[in-house]
């Protein structure tokens, strides 16, 4: 299968492309604005990749590219370009294919961080009203510690909720992330659960904050 | 310390109490809207933990008079009855009592359940602002899974997040959860994050309801 990562140069973007390029054969093409940046950044992934005995080509492409070559697209870009994002590659998303994302709100005051919820319930519904018909829509990844995400030799132990209508598209979504070791797929229902999942972003940011020693902190539900 | 459970008769206040009964030295009070209520659940968590070989008075009171006695409340009502069951003790809260609030607000649809958030920002707040002066209100407790905490057999292996404004409070609480066999105390800073924390219930309950084998869930960031 090819993932496209549009936003693959940085975040939890980066650490997708690497587990997936290394735990499994699934075709890996990374997506940027700017395509120089995405070809850079795949450079920078199959070295990483090739030092640790695994030999794959990743490329790297302009978003549209990427995402036209793909039969699962994930958007692993800040809320704010979400939908941005979604509307410059509408084009290039053909029935059928499934579009992955995990971005979530937030906004930080004197407190700490919290979950900006957007008018359509949450990041995950917000994109799901923006891509053309045919494409199914999956939240996922929402609560994922990019830094150990990135880091192959971290181990992860930790779950994320999968929100989607189309049980296909589900389907597709928890067999890859359950190549990813350490990484646990849950179900979480239907779009409409999505706001819950995206807050428990903010509040790791929160716990990591608060409490000494803990840090790049992902969920297990136990 | 005397520990006054306010609703203590059912839900995630028998847990609390049969778990500080069995663990601790500290003197569990039971509160109900029906002190006979009260006695005789008191009575019945006497037995059980008799029955482990632990003899120890757990008794039974109207929420007043256990709210009075104690040091620490915890108001351990369903949320729409928290406002009401602060002022309705109001008059027995004390300067320097530490109110414990782990309510949260739920709404049910078709898809699942959602947190339904007070204008106040969380219930947590929203106790917050109906406590006298004096008073101090620490979130707690919000995310734990009540029957596996009722049961003294079940292992728990995880995490509850506290939030406060005054750091005493907040240590008598995190002492108190320490005190737990299992349990971990996580700050998640002050009583304005709660929030995020209190979305983590209907989200537990989602996932519970979307993954065979999964029921009773708690929490443990990692």
């Amino acid at each position: 299968m090819r993932i496209a990562l549009l936003g693959g140069t940085g975040d939890i973007g980066e650490g997708l492309a690497l587990r997936w390029a290394y735990h499994t054969d699934h075709e890996v093409l990374i997506g940027s604005r700017d395509p120089e940046r995405a070809r850079e950044k795949a450079a920078e992934y199959e070295t990483e990749l090739s030092s640790r005995g695994r030999e794959v080509t990743v490329e790297g492409f302009a978003n549209g590219t990427a995402a036209d070559r793909a039969g699962v697209v994930v958007l692993a870009v800040p809320a704010y370009h979400a939908r941005d994002t979604v509307e410059a590659v509408a084009d290039s998303l053909d029935e059928g294919d499934v579009l992955v994302t995990p971005a979530t709100g937030m906004r930080r005051d004197d407190e700490g961080v919290h979950y900006h919820r957007p008018g359509a319930g949450s990041v995950t519904e917000l994109v799901a009203d923006a891509v053309p018909d045919g494409v199914s829509v999956v939240g996922a990844y929402h609560n994922l510690p990019a830094g150990r995400l990135a880091d192959l030799d971290a181990d992860l132990g930790i779950d994320t909720v999968l929100l989607a209508d189309d049980p296909d598209a589900a389907e597709t979504v928890r067999l890859l992330t359950e190549a990813i070791d350490g990484l646990r797929p849950l179900s979480g229902g239907g779009l409409a659960n999505a706001g819950e999942v995206e807050a428990v972003t903010p509040l790791l940011i929160n716990v990591a904050a608060n409490n000494e020693g803990l840090h790049d902190l992902g969920v297990r539900f136990q």
